[in-house]
């Protein structure tokens, strides 16, 4: 199998498109045909990435200067808000990943009003497919722009959708509080991220109003809206995210009350709504740490008894960087190519 | 003013007891008579915690050695279930500051469900005053045993009691999620707190049955008994707790749902209820950081509104090893003593 | 005693002007009188630390709006290079603690080689005394400007100079490596210095051009010029520094070849030179680590014979923000002032 | 390609075993047929290692358990001490790759002093070839038991043998200051290395003494005793280990004086001396970090000039569970059964 899929990587210079490149090294299909940036264009990868040195990589230039008619797919890893006209610019011959926010949101009203401004691409977000794997994948083998989901709502919707698609919860609230590793922040160079003002503490910030809860509620209201005897969308999440001193890794604590069932007996609902997924896994015991995937495109979930009766405490697990972001973009584009999804997915996790 | 109180700390081998040394260093009333360690015994301290070396210190003896008759008061920095007969022990003349949990508990029915043994001191247990100051000061200044609350407790307590005490919350599950630093498990030599196991990841664990929620239900059952048309005592608090990688600082993320309040009423209530408390701040902005109380006696809090109507997230930090355990209790013997309250605990947070 | 010394820090939204403010707290008689910053000017520090909210404190303001005829002493924060000026245009009143690097090279050409510009303040410079307490104390009482020292030479000179002094070791190079905490880069907001760029991971840098080593090489070179058969000043000190990290602290490894001496005499020599000094400590046995010295004005050393005869390996640390800068400089300011030197400097070291 | 390649890891609860596990996912040849473990015995590895629970791996047993007839291959993870009898006893048809100190040193003399008892399998000593890839490839391809060298050793000669084989080096001592990961102390349960006593600070530890020097010796005699006029073995190392809190990776600072050279021209000289191998890097600029090589059995190097003429510093920086243990055993491993030396040895490192 040839190295036949021209593959273009826009905006490689953040940490996603670092992590596309080490989770494609040695990749049997996607070749690197171009990679991009615009401040640090015209440098080697090696200058702007050392550890990627003793990789043979294009030399970044900025994406004006890519010729996308010799392109097959793009791996798009530029910040929200500069996505849209550059990706409306590509030629149609051209498959895309875009790991920003920018088309998730299928609905362009409230795409401006969680993000402040019109959507300049309004016609190609109906198109784009939301690309979290395990519950669109028949969708993500045809599209053309898959919309790869934020970390946070990866970490919380996968364990929450078979749940809420059987109607097995109360919808009272569904309390979520998520602990994120600083790379989740991107190598965005401020004050707040400097290792000096994150060492050693831990603080909550975005409550009640982090961007991330409008694709969890686009995707929650999908599934309560079908079996709500009320036709209004309806998504009573609570998202209250937290930094925590560690580079990778995502937690998440998810409080939701069950209909007359066991925690057991939902663990076991949901382990069998995954049992052929590649990389799903419910534990039989103890509980889900970020240690057990990191590097890894795995979410693993546990599910416990809270105190009281019906209360169900979830506790759902990822790498922010693979699954939460360039692993399941990898395993979406796989998909897109007809490839095997797990290609170059089944490293073990980095432990200790 | 002399030094005059005689001070034994029991169990000065633990982070508690040198959190305590730490705080009391030129204290101007409690001289340090004895400190206490069963296998470090003989040692001096300088060998057993090296950062005390500058610090002129008696030497670590076994309890059995130290003559109570001539100790005013006692720091108890023992293990759980280890300080019952040890206290039962102690003559009249002698005042106690439990930093176990051993009498936190009024109902020793409720002592022996959670720790799983009977209680060997109960007639002691009655007299025990639960010694979250800001709640109990006048019944702390006059206690022979004050019975210091847990970390987690602490952290929970002192941002719901003013709420519940004033029923403002809708008694729906109020669900604390709460982030410790690893220093509160002591200095438990155990696979799972090795520097290994711990860097770089986070894990949620006893989740649903800590045994700090006893405390919690307690205090919480309190107040619900009284303005319930239920007499039946009725606490409502899911509890989860993690671990995450920093030494010091403890972070509880309170979701409640109010009365018929803002938030913003919710953080004036508080302040109000606090305004004249020395360690209490509800911030007017932002978020509350466990950085701001680091090497603190303090418990920073902030409001923030939910996504959904009434829905109050409170953020409430403190230094687990001082207002958690070490300062809290040097705050009680303060009041105990007839001493200004803020004796030796009015230092600035070391940030960075 | 009453708080009646007027003092000013400048550049105080940094992290030595933080530092300062914190050891500074409830100092018997330096009372704050203002804080500048130049780009933070018009804050609370509040708003810029967050964890100095509890603190009243004056507003940030720029240097220009300071009535400087009414302050007696001065910490100068800022950073190198914008020093000079700001300090020479201070009143005569006005007894200054600069802990820059701008006045510590004596010899103006020095200082144009190591910081690529022509001295601004040239005649004040000789006038200006090097801050390392332990060496410098008589002069430092009676000066106008202290330079206070940086924060590797004086984790390495304190245990080196009374070795040279003696003439105790043989001039083969003397290799020093040094390990410092990231917050030695203060607050300044760079890709290198954010978390995701230095959490698990280690490197050296400034490898044989290290600015401080200028300072290194003209107190090594006062000494070995006087007891060297040949005048010429010599200083062949080689000084590797290295980034950890962590946030607090400074570890120097220092490899020298002794004259006939074991390493424990070599100890006993350097006990006996600071014997009577306030925050030096020769340890007896074990090694020295940062964490003994967390928050503390203290450096404490160890000894250690090598592997070969006459091999001296001595480890030196020191808190980078305390003995490595704000706190030398209160300890200095004390002395200046005719207090008791070690005032709000006896504080326990923060462990764990 | 098949599986057909039996391999046993003896020793495989502790990290170097996991680390194999690790490198060994999908390796094309080497099929894992037994674990082995003795207090953990009877386990899933998933119990002992919850990041290998997505892999179908044998249970633990007792090495006692394992039918060695059917072994082709034993990766031996035994403590120190540990390993002798059992190698010993294994049938004449297993190769080994042995990853303790056992059979490092080919003097048995030296080994009874540097570990303190006699060698319990000294017969096998001398066929034991000491397993630095780089600089033994053609005996480790024949050898039956190849002694894998310890992290620091491997850090430090793979810089220093070339320079010393060139003779291009004054022998005057060779100061080498390193920096160890926590995981090179494996997963012993001790207080020194609990979270809280590590993290936020460093140390040193072993001056003068640490066994790794033997090898170092061993290693570096062997060359200097071929070009020195003076026929007595000649090692003129001073080593200095110290901890640093992160998890993986090995920094060794190493000083030397050349005789008549620059710093470039060492760095070339090393360069050629390494041109045609896989896993030496020599950096054309900047300083080696050991964030380049985690997870990647790397070692990548740079060169700087002193400060003074002739002085050279050398940075070498290698994941010490990777090339510092589990990689360098299975690049062995690779050359002993005639597989291509890289494979399953070629990932990006992990970054951020």
């Amino acid at each position: 199998m040839g190295k036949d899929i021209r593959t273009a990587i826009l905006g490689a210079s953040g940490y996603t498109g670092a992590e596309l490149l080490r989770l494609l090294n040695a990749h049997p299909s996607f070749a690197i045909a171009a990679l991009t940036a615009e401040t640090q264009a015209g440098k080697e990868m090696a200058e702007v990435y050392p550890h990627l040195a003793p990789r043979r990589l294009p030399k970044l230039v900025k994406h004006t200067e890519v010729d996308f008619s010799k392109i097959d797919l793009v791996f798009c890893c530029l910040p929200h808000g500069t996505t849209q006209e550059i990706i409306a610019g590509l030629p149609k011959n051209v498959r895309i990943v875009d790991l920003s926010a920018d088309f998730r949101l299928h609905d362009i009203a409230a795409y401006k009003e969680w993000y402040g401004h019109e959507h300049r691409a309004g016609a190609l977000q109906k198109d784009a497919v939301y690309g979290l794997t395990e519950h669109y994948r028949e969708r993500i083998k045809s599209a053309r722009l898959v919309a790869n989901p934020g970390c946070y709502p990866t970490s919380i919707l996968l364990p929450l959708l078979p749940l809420l698609k059987g109607a097995y919860l109360d919808l009272s609230p569904i309390v979520v509080n998520s602990l994120s590793g600083i790379s989740g922040a991107g190598r965005k160079v401020a004050q707040e991220y400097l290792f000096t003002e994150l060492d050693g503490g831990v603080s909550a910030y975005g409550i009640g109003r982090h961007r991330h809860l409008a694709e969890i509620e686009q995707e929650v209201s999908k599934v309560t809206s079908r079996y709500s005897l009320n036709p209004v969308p309806h998504c009573p999440v609570s998202f209250t995210p937290h930094l925590v001193p560690i580079t990778r890794g995502m937690l998440s604590t998810i409080h939701v009350r069950l209909n007359d069932f066991e925690a057991d007996t939902a663990a076991n609902l949901v382990r069998m709504a995954y049992k052929d997924e590649p990389f799903m896994t419910v534990l039989e015991k103890g509980s889900a740490s970020t240690h057990q995937v990191r590097g890894t495109n795995r979410c693993i979930m546990s599910f416990h008894p809270g105190r009281q009766s019906q209360e169900l405490i979830i506790v759902s697990v990822i790498d922010n960087l693979v699954k939460g972001a360039s692993g399941q973009a990898l395993q979406n584009a796989n998909l897109m190519f007809g490839l095997p999804e797990t290609t170059n997915l089944e490293a073990t996790a980095i432990f200790p």
